[in-house]
């Protein structure tokens, strides 16, 4: 949500899909910049803390972005002849654990909203936020608007969750790196969730999990588009529900990651497991991990990666357990990059690792590692061939418009 | 309240009645400029309305003002090493009436306030709002802060409520137009109130009432003051707190006033109730009024004075209406101004009027009307002589400080 101009336009698409016969019910978040606004308000007020901040009072701050929003597009709905009531998350209420700043949503009363829907009224609800035992008011943590929208339909059981946002869809890969990228019509949960948490920022990853456990079929849709013509989104939903399926739907690639090796670990037991938890108990998340096989019987070289920020404090900790983890030199490396083909069709095509590695190969691109689940292959390359390599896999795995 | 270091000030404040021993609540304002900011908002969000904004929402939008101000001085309260925690009207709850925007408070529940401040935290309190039966926030109208504070004080059956604004104190008259005016210690109710509502606006009229009905003593300071510093305002208490009393405590002068007159009114029972009908229906208040005595028994002059900004609506209303109430010619007047002298010492002590009247005459300034009660007169006078006036009457109480 944005400005009054923003709120109207958002008004005139929850006016089509009245018209259009549906029962709506509406969640929003702040307008933009406004958490950011009361996050600063918040640190200036307890500018001695350094972080420490009260999350309590955090919330409190924070929590009233969407109080105004919720309460600008009743006026406006209202303003459009509509009969719309906005409604605070202490109102409803949305019952949230008492985790400050990072609540998660545990019970939905529906009985006010589904009272409100059967009089015909627009329930205008504040996303991001709900009630914790000690009736203080939490939040979700940033990006809780969509898992807010998820959460309210599936408490209400509705046939679908639209979600208004910056981009007008999901599309194969990031449209800005290639120009052939094509908006996919249907997801599946499972690749959305893979999309989501591989980089591609259009949803809330906690609000696809959501999804995809409550069965909320979820669209994803551009609020700059005109409200008056027809709009076609993206539509995230049960992989039953999509007729016929590509080897590979998308494909997706972070730049937000650092390689660490440590070269003649000693290869005894016991030796990974010290490691991997000295970096989890400092909140470092390791993703690929590559173990070479131990040629003498005696040592090993380890690789793994890390997000990209978490590199310097990785090392530190590494170097400062030298003398316990027992290896001989330490390489970082930040100049690399992960890309992954996604697609639920995997399962039933052959060929997809094969088909991705042969593409790569043939341009000269190295594979530093590999990481596979069900629905996805991951390989580490080095970042400067990022570009190069989305576009082959793009075209390789049939996925180019036509255009 | 303003911007962060004003609140880090009036935090100081609270952290000296702390340290002094006192259990302490705090009531807080929104910062300013934000409520005109969310008030901006509303409209802009119901452009189309012109006005007539739904009262519900338009409370959601401003009270949100308040909860951002008692969390920042939660959190710097807490960052001063003090225990400290935010509460929304909704939370306590401070039950209203349900009439939005003008909502009045019926009842506060204490039961968490006293058991935080048993405990030696310090309850910051968002004021100007409330909650309705309708589960849903209320605000108490502009200026709704000092009620807030006053209406928890005598709930809490506090001490004093000690309100600091922008001003030091209550002065016998407006110190930029009378240098000499000098800071009040103590003030009776009464007097406050006549104070008030004739335009010295140091404190909210409902506010002064609801401490006079409550007998909560309420004590004026300056937020701009030195924490570290003892500071001293104006204490408003009962009479009985107060040991001597001069004749006249203070001066108040309006400006805002109009006169009308309506020349050769037919003289017959009915006339004026039927003018006075005619007004307060269109919600003009009528102030003074002066009857000439009819000289012919046909016909008189009648004069009344309206707000300024009534007067073009008043005349349109009494010259639509001139063949019911039968009247030759109507004479409007913008140029005058109300002197009041004030003071419960007024009912023991003889000749007031005779002296305010002497020294007006002594300058040849023309009492145009008089209107009395039991601690105040107010004259009606030329708007140019304003502050001759105010000032001679400042001197001839014996009002001057001695500097």
């Amino acid at each position: 949500m944005a400005d009054p101009e923003r709120i109207r336009r958002v008004a005139g698409h929850v006016r089509r899909e009245v018209e259009a016969g549906h029962e709506v019910a509406v969640v929003v978040s702040a307008m933009a910049g406004e958490t950011d606004r009361l996050v600063g308000l918040a640190h200036a007020a307890a500018k001695d803390h350094q972080g420490l901040l009260d999350a309590r009072e955090y919330d409190a701050i924070v929590a009233t972005g969407e109080c105004v929003t919720a309460g600008q597009l009743a006026l406006t709905l209202q303003d459009m002849g509509l009969s719309a009531r906005s409604w605070s998350g202490w109102q409803i209420p949305v019952l949230t654990s008492n985790v400050h700043g990072a609540a998660r949503i545990q019970r939905i009363d529906t009985r006010l909203l589904e009272e409100r829907l059967a009089q015909g009224q627009i329930p205008v609800i504040t996303g991001f936020q709900g009630l914790a035992d000690d009736n203080r008011v939490t939040t979700l943590g940033r990006g809780g608007s969509d898992t807010s929208a998820v959460a309210i339909a599936a408490a209400l059981r509705a046939d679908r969750c639209d979600i208004y946002t910056d981009v007008d869809g999901v599309y194969t890969t990031d449209p800005r790196m290639v120009p052939r990228a094509r908006k996919i019509e249907r997801i599946a949960f499972e690749e959305m969730l893979e999309m989501a948490s591989l980089g591609a920022k259009v949803l809330q990853t906690r609000s696809v999990e959501l999804a995809k456990t409550q069965g909320v079929r979820v669209q994803v849709l551009t609020s700059f588009a005109d409200p008056a013509a027809p709009i076609a989104g993206t539509l995230v939903c049960d992989e039953d529900e999509i007729v016929e399926h590509l080897a590979v739907s998308g494909i997706a690639y972070s730049r937000n990651e650092a390689k660490v090796t440590l070269v003649r670990v000693k290869d005894r037991p016991g030796v990974s497991g010290r490691i991997f938890r000295l970096l989890a108990d400092a909140g470092i998340n390791v993703d690929m991990i590559v173990q070479a096989v131990s040629v003498d019987g005696l040592s090993t070289d380890m690789t793994f990666t890390v997000a990209r920020d978490k590199l310097v404090r990785a090392r530190d900790l590494l170097e400062r357990a030298r003398a316990e983890v027992a290896y001989e030199t330490l390489v970082a490396d930040q100049g690399v990059a992960k890309v992954s083909v996604i697609g639920v069709g995997m399962r039933s095509h052959e060929g997809v690792a094969a088909r991705m590695f042969e593409t790569l190969g043939k341009r000269g691109i190295n594979i530093q590692a590999i990481s596979t689940s069900e629905i996805k292959i991951s390989v580490l390359i080095e970042d400067s061939h990022t570009q190069e390599a989305v576009q082959a896999l793009h075209t390789a795995f049939g996925l180019d418009t036509d255009g």
